[in-house]
């Protein structure tokens, strides 16, 4: 499988996610980082359902949640409404309890903005820390394989 | 208790609330709707954890949820950042088993905007009709009689 | 063309999209109408640059905006992270100045929620009701031609 | 004037604020920064439209823009709606053309989480670096002298 396939996505810039400057507002690009994280797991073949929480009435939820215990993003150019964006990310093992993710979003090109979402596996009941889940540690090796073929 | 205490509020139009057409996204209007809700229910005197729905490490979650089935708004003036809003609220039972909230924006004196929800009482287990919890019930009667005094 | 290539359209809920009693938090549907309404126009062959505002350094401004004066949502179904709707628009012109779009939400074939949005034509410098651009006016016709094809 | 009025502020968490985990959804906190660096330059006597861009039609607009070019957050302890928080602000100067704020929040005495934006000033037709405008600098300056009495 192709790393390019779950770690290159697309995203364009909807009116909603701009301000009376004429630009994104900059806390909308930390919404964009964990929907690409999520489609990115979703498209490597782990189910939403399997990682993140849903009521009980739904089914039994995840034993592990993976809170994000830190963020942060860098600006370079202004974004506007109808931009078109590739989102290349790369995430990365921290020990075996954690994990980030950057995110590099380019336009035409040229790197546009920067992400990061830095990960903690916890018990969903007791809220301890615990190893990380089976799928997002497999994610995580398939994703470090694809190391020479990132495109941005 | 005076009901203008709980049905009359104030927020300011923050620039993340607005787009690049310089004036407030319509969308946020809900949100300021559901946040004046919470808010009137607090200043009643029923706390955020008896009524809306918390993780289960936090404590028993109240049995009664109360999900809108139904909103709308109208928008009658643009709305600017720093712009000082008075929200009045009007709650209305709906029988036995719901209640919707009419919100009235007003800049200095003029309407600007409305805004509604309609709520249904449901068990939060098996998501069945239930009747209104009992705090609910008490806000909904002290609201309507403060009939004659709402100012807007 | 064929009218589903714009109006029928496709998106997840992401784990942001919900709330603590998990299922997607009600204002966010009025979002995702906003972004479907672009996505259309843009799929239709109407670039963002044209119909929506932009900061003036980055160019002429369209002289028509499209603000909305009205909105509704319905929701029947708790919509759950991971959930893939399918999403149907159906435009329609009220007069030679306003118009709507009623969007249709659904999960495995089954209706979960509706949304409506209606916008009126005015000139972003006056702020006078205006006719409708002409891009919007034959997104309008085409869209009304594919009555009898839409799917929903 | 005592700094503590502009610079130390309250915020409760809301509902639409949490995601499926019951708790605040991480980008949030970020949303809440922003309108806290709003709601401090306010009370310090600075109106927005002197300082945040507005459309053409409401007036001149500010000459000089301040986007954010950095953030960062860091998570301590999750955040349940109707939390009650203290934001204690900490604007410094980054030489004659930037400035960053420090936020902080507590519940209860006990810190949560922080935030951190930085912000270039820039003028608003060119795009080019240019000193802070005046009231930004009183504002930075006059925080600084409150430096032995914040209460975080």
């Amino acid at each position: 499988m192709d790393p390019t396939s779950w770690l290159l996505l697309g995203r364009t810039v909807r009116f909603g996610d701009t301000d009376a400057a004429g630009v994104m507002h900059f806390h909308q690009l930390l919404r964009w980082c964990h929907e690409a994280y999520e489609e990115s797991l979703e498209r490597f073949g782990l189910p939403a359902a399997s990682l993140f929480p849903r009521p009980e009435w739904a089914g039994d939820p995840p034993a592990v949640a993976l809170p994000i215990v830190y963020c942060q993003a860098e600006f370079r150019r202004p974004l506007l409404v109808g931009d078109q964006l590739r989102i290349s990310l790369r995430p990365e093992a921290l020990g075996p309890e954690g994990f980030e993710v950057s995110y590099s979003f380019a336009r035409e090109g040229q790197p546009v903005a920067q992400g990061l979402t830095r990960h903690l596996a916890i018990t969903a009941a007791e809220r301890q820390r615990c190893p990380l889940p089976e799928g997002i540690r497999r994610w995580l090796e398939a994703s470090g394989l694809g190391e020479g073929v990132r495109p941005l």
